[in-house]
């Protein structure tokens, strides 16, 4: 199965995730896209309810480690540990988020850690845009890295 | 309608919140509690999402905030500003959580500030325990109060 196709079956299997319709839209190597629909993520003013944004940009970088994992061969489960956001403006559109490794990540580095160690951290940066392509919301996370059982 | 009932409807009528079927279940004037069930939100270990973690802490101190407005007769719109999240350990048990404001909030004076100038800000502790009562993961997150248009 293609890595996206997997990774949607595995956000899927997740009742809450299935429920806000968040689905990986394009990984180039370096970014996870991810979308989720307004009308399933909807708060009490009419805009994203900041647990679905919370949610979408959290998804996006344990997606993102899960990806690139796995293109370096490695069998890993990924932990989110803690994490940063902020609410910058209300979104009145689909949910459009990217995730990438926080620059200057040493990702070489990252994986010659978890393969001596069994385990490593690695951060990721998520922002959700709206329409006209300014960020709505961010996030900055530490996940952790650890060898599947 | 009592006071908690309202805020339920309120939680409801949020789809994403109702997928989640998120619930407050007691309010003492200074806690709020809220519980959600384990199997509308787990993840794909079978543990508690983290992303449904960070949903019922937020919702818990903007549940909290509406609640203390709504007690000083105030009408006013609450907005999570930003939060910062601690994934402690993993949850195989229903979500209970608890948010209450900052130690050492002067609650009189955010609403002196509120009435004063129509807008106020707030910062809500939250926190979510498991079965032994300690704690599984908690938010601090900082609340923006503006009067209602």
């Amino acid at each position: 199965m293609p890595d996206l196709e997997r990774l949607n079956a595995h956000y899927q299997a997740m009742p809450p995730v299935a429920a806000m319709r968040i689905r990986a839209t394009g990984f180039d190597g370096d970014c996870l896209r991810l979308h989720a629909p307004l009308d399933a993520n909807l708060n009490d003013k009419g805009c994203a309810f900041g647990g679905s944004l919370a949610g979408l940009m959290t998804l996006g970088g344990w997606g993102l480690l899960t990806l690139k994992l796995e293109a370096a061969g490695l069998d890993a489960e990924v932990y989110v540990a803690d994490s940063q956001l902020r609410y910058l403006k209300p979104l009145y559109a689909d949910l459009m988020a990217e995730a990438r490794l926080e620059p200057g990540t040493d990702w070489d580095n990252v994986l010659r850690t978890f393969r001596e160690r069994g385990r490593a951290r690695a951060v990721v940066q998520a922002v959700v845009r709206g329409p006209d392509g300014e960020p709505v919301a961010d996030l900055g996370g530490r996940f952790a890295l650890l060898r599947a059982p």
